[in-house]
């Protein structure tokens, strides 16, 4: 049993060899943006498996990123450096985490086995689905929103994206019931496999480069689905000096955190193309209940939560199509 | 059916007696503060069900007060002006109160039977529960935080107020777990019969005035759990911008709203001594899920949300503990 990747490091290969490693970090309560939690445990799935299988470990157990005290064991991608045989992963449910750390202490010579059914299957062919309003101006200029169409696999994916997806279509539901014309094309993308190797937000970024297709902004929404707080921005401080006054108007229904930063997984490779990006941020408190797991179903999932981070883009998209980057 | 007490203060009295009057509108959506939607509703019963009274009606059913379709009837004090004499009112689920509606557009002249085992009890003697840490310096000067200790009567009341009680005892835990040894007495109050008649808010306020305990600021939590947005007050101009400028600094975790206004029904009393008064405001979208009613239960409050909640209060309370109004 370690809590991170250095005290693992620590350890003599041979004490190590032919074990388990137990990797159990609690989530950092600490921090307000949960997600900055998220990174401190799932880097024992991006760099812990390494270390552990150049040490000659049998397998590692990897705690659950969440707050909650479960059953779900969360899982997500995981990568090795070429070269390295890959060894057997698996994520433990908190509950079962605080139980193998208590069998442990009690019983320093307890043993564990572990027995997995997982498999792999082979690639198959898959599409991003794209909707579109045609722009009554600048039908060649494009305003993307989106979110991803695939999910963690054994989970129906509510919250990561299904959420975003959905905020996503809302757009153009809201445009058409409004009546609103808009000047540019805005296009509604459900980007396929965001979870393993994003092929999906590579290809719709190649056919755009291709294409010649100029998009004046992207707006993903993959962080689940809560009250919205405000939007990250990935773009020219010009832009962003326009977004902070456009989501200025948008305060009287919570919108108060605009902050440069990360955008979306799936809109990412547009940012080669100088692409303004911005990601719909929500309440993060409760996200990690439901990330990458079993828990991620359709009933966790506030109606009215949705609607207002539908709103909120639907407001912003308005604006930028309406006045550009020169509000 | 109508959808409002002016609507049905038109329709003649003749038509009225004798039937169920079905108030049936639906909570307005558009308002992203979701208690002032509320009020659109709960008038149905601090006036409509006397309106009916009087047009000779033998009944109401009263749509819930919620955005969901569920089957939680969801239920309020209720109260007749003198010399009414008192008629059957109940809550309707908005489930089947759709259904009802839609029953009677098909069959107009369906006919409803209503009946119910709800029973009055006779009063009991119960008691406010107070906890506090004495001053250091001020041992006679009183910060109070609080919330209720009675719930609507189907149900745990977790978010009303159960949450409210615990967030406040928490400030207590707190200040011990970080060793501050506060100024001024901490007291934390868990108010009783909230629900029906403030009768433990205002012997608290009597106790306050008769004792001549002298509080120098008031915070109740009594707006369900979820994270917390910010406070409302209700205070001396003086005050409210040292209170402004103590909340700026809480920003960093979500505290971006602040506004004169209401403060909380237990505290309320208090005002006529000129005690400055705050409520915590948490997000309100998910509140009318479980607002008074049996879905009001613990398994629906997130943890998080509620420590969140305490964070903020006890930071506030540590401010005017250490600069009272001077900030």
């Amino acid at each position: 049993e370690v809590e991170s990747v250095e005290q693992l490091m620590e350890i003599p290969d041979d004490t190590v060899r032919g074990k388990i490693v137990f990797y159990n970090r609690k989530m950092n309560p600490d921090n307000y943006y949960t997600f900055r939690s998220y990174g401190d445990i799932s880097v024992f799935r991006s760099k812990g498996v390494e270390v552990a299988a150049k040490k000659g470990a049998a397998a590692i157990l990897a705690r659950s990123s969440t707050y909650s005290i479960d059953s779900f064991p969360h899982t997500g991608v995981m990568r090795y450096a070429e070269g390295i045989d890959s060894i057997l992963a698996l994520s433990v449910c908190t509950r079962d985490a605080d139980r193998i750390s208590f069998l442990l202490k009690t019983f320093p010579k307890a043993r564990l086995f572990v027995k997995t059914y997982c498999h792999t299957y082979p690639d198959t062919i898959s599409y991003n689905v794209i909707a579109e309003i045609k722009g009554s101006e600048f039908p060649d200029k494009y305003i993307v929103v989106g979110g991803h169409l695939d999910c963690w696999d054994n989970s129906e994916g509510a919250h990561d994206d299904g959420g975003g997806c959905v905020q996503s279509m809302e757009i153009i539901r809201l445009f058409r019931a409004t009546g609103y014309k808009p000047r540019h094309t805005i296009r509604v993308v459900m980007f396929m496999d965001e979870e393993i190797a994003q092929r999906g937000a590579k290809k719709y970024a190649e056919e755009a480069l291709s294409k010649k297709e100029i998009h004046i902004a992207a707006i993903e929404s993959d962080r689940g689905v809560a009250t919205p707080m405000g939007f990250s921005a990935d773009m020219p401080d010009s832009c962003y000096v326009a977004l902070q006054k456009m989501t200025e108007l948008m305060k009287s229904w919570g919108i108060w955190l605009v902050y440069p930063g990360g955008s979306g997984v799936d809109i990412g490779p547009l940012k080669a193309q100088g692409v303004p990006l911005m990601a719909l941020v929500p309440d993060s408190q409760r996200y990690f209940e439901y990330h990458h797991c079993a828990n991620d179903t359709h009933d966790k999932v506030n109606q009215r939560e949705m609607q207002l981070g539908s709103a909120s883009m639907a407001a912003l998209i308005y604006m930028i199509d309406k006045y550009e980057w020169k509000y």
